[in-house]
């Protein structure tokens, strides 16, 4: 009864949500903290009889505030029901077999090549540097349809800087769509969205999931320029027309306004990485150097799943990527302070 | 920049949301009453926090709720985005071209042409009976992939018997899914969920938007033998791992478990909607016989954007669809009685 399709599907797997007992939850890049206090209160006042109507299909409000805090026009914003919607969107929108294959890091967002194979999107990985960072080089090496460059990048947690962002995607073919997934870049990293005016080709990809401490609303969004954005929207409109529920929306625009709250949660989470790393180093650590609300490292003589499995037992919860080259590697989200000095101890026992 | 695949892309229309007066809005098929009293208390009560954290990608809560509530078990059940989500991860999991046209009734919901350019789906339209009923023998004249049958049909409102479905069903070929859309199946229809265990090729598709007022949270589920949700599983989960967020899914539950407070609103809205239709009657009007929340109504003389366009003069927005052979009807959602009767007065004047 199956479609020729479902042949070549391989699922995403989420990070564990486990039920069997409390875990300190670091494995899927959370933020530790509340969001906005604005929204108790939302929601204490809100009248559940405009439920019954439909949400505007086109989210307007929500895109005029996501773009006064980008510098950007609204009609270079889109919204959907979380950046992996948006994601899944664009590789739609943008790549295809007929002009080469996508090219993505080797080490990077595991949900990429879901897409890849879902719209039958030929890609490559492109290997990473001796230092784990993105080799930028590597993407021009031959023809392709397009890029898709996380910064930070996951599981690393590696940045590019703006320059060196702005030199790549100069040099980046003009008829091609670079897509850079900013879904981490709060904790430190510099946005590509100032480019946007300059290159038509770039689309920025966001989340509200980590910084804004709203993964349980499932928000994210696109910027472009307008023609980027239109043929995004119009995928949209040919697969939902209202991704973005009425709650999610206010509830979006309330913590998108709310800059100086979450501007402190960056800095506490960015202070708690820094002195976690440190820490580590102490013990005998080796970690990547994040800018982004996780961590990546490992210790010599332990492979990842061992630690994974050791700290589990310990009631922390991590994650591990069974993949040739990162399969000594944890990936620890940076959580409170006290969470991560209580697993600073159960890490230092490791053997 | 974009790929092969948006030179065929024709995105779906939604019925128009409109902000420049207040008008009576009869044109999506919204429910006029408030959803559960329940959701106000809960609302009032949640605790933002939960917030930071993913939702539950299987929605395990909500599936068993649904589950219980159909005589069903929770691998019998996959919730999404809308039922439009749960409508397109069912087309990419079932429908191709290796095995002949998708069918669905040749005046029906505009949004299944949609999919089918999406994802490259060849579709015929079954041309309707005479008395514009859907022709369920029309259906079974050749070889086809799948099809879809939406019960009550829109945007004629018409319904079949569960008898005449289960007969349908019976010589439909069991290598072929058959999708049922009971997107308005609460307003005197007869659901075909209890044939899911008869029928290993029967996917039922609902949504809460219609009657359970609920069209601003965006939830759709989808019923079917376990090897059915699992293909649907597996579509979502290369897709988007969390579509349902933490807030719809409480309220969805909540609505789920308030029977009495909904069964409510169904006898209104068809008592609302009877007596509207025989109203109409006296006043010349041609209604067909409808089992849903909307009637699909003409006058003599009178084209359907003609009588859009009078009413909307008058503050009324209905729904015309401009195709031959209906194109002098419209769509009219019941709303209160209050709103029905002055609507009725309107419609009586127009010539």
């Amino acid at each position: 009864m199956l479609s020729e399709r479902m042949k070549h599907l391989k699922p995403y797997t989420p990070g564990e949500q486990p039920r069997d007992r409390a875990y300190i939850k670091l494995n899927t890049n959370e933020n530790p903290y509340p969001p906005s206090p604005r929204i108790r209160n939302f929601l204490q006042n809100f009248d559940p009889e405009t439920l019954r109507l439909y949400p505007d299909p086109e989210s307007l409000r929500l895109r005029e505030t996501v773009a006064r805090e980008a510098g950007l026009t609204p009609d270079q914003v889109l919204a959907g029901n979380g950046s992996d919607e948006i994601l899944s969107f664009a590789f739609y929108a943008f790549f295809d077999a007929s002009r080469g294959p996508l090219r993505f890091p080797l080490y990077s967002y595991t949900f990429y090549p879901v897409y890849c194979d879902f719209y039958g999107i030929p890609f490559e990985r492109v290997p990473m540097k001796s230092d784990y960072s993105v080799d930028l080089d590597g993407f021009l090496k031959s023809p392709l349809c397009g890029a898709v460059l996380p910064n930070p990048n996951a599981p690393t947690g590696m940045a590019h800087t703006l320059t060196a962002l702005d030199g790549f995607i100069r040099r980046f073919p003009a008829d091609r769509v670079i897509l850079i997934d900013e879904a981490y870049v709060s904790f430190g990293a510099e946005s590509v969205a100032p480019l946007i005016n300059r290159y038509p080709n770039l689309l920025v990809v966001r989340t509200l999931s980590k910084d804004l401490s709203l993964a349980g609303i499932r928000l994210g969004y696109a910027l472009g320029q307008k023609s980027l954005i239109d043929a995004v929207a119009a995928v949209k409109n040919s697969f939902n027309s209202y991704p973005v529920d009425t709650l999610a929306s206010n509830i979006a625009i309330l913590a998108l306004e709310d800059r100086e709250y979450y501007a402190e949660l960056s800095r506490k989470i960015r202070t708690s990485r820094d002195r976690f790393v440190q820490a580590l180093d102490i013990k005998g650590w080796e970690t990547l150097p994040s800018r982004a609300n996780f961590v990546f490292t490992r210790k010599a003589g332990l492979a990842g799943q061992e630690i994974y499995r050791k700290l589990r037992d310990r009631g922390f919860l991590v994650r591990y990527f069974n993949l040739p080259g990162i399969e000594n590697f944890v990936r620890i989200t940076i959580g409170t302070d006290e969470q991560m000095i209580s697993l600073e101890q159960a890490m230092g026992d490791l053997e």
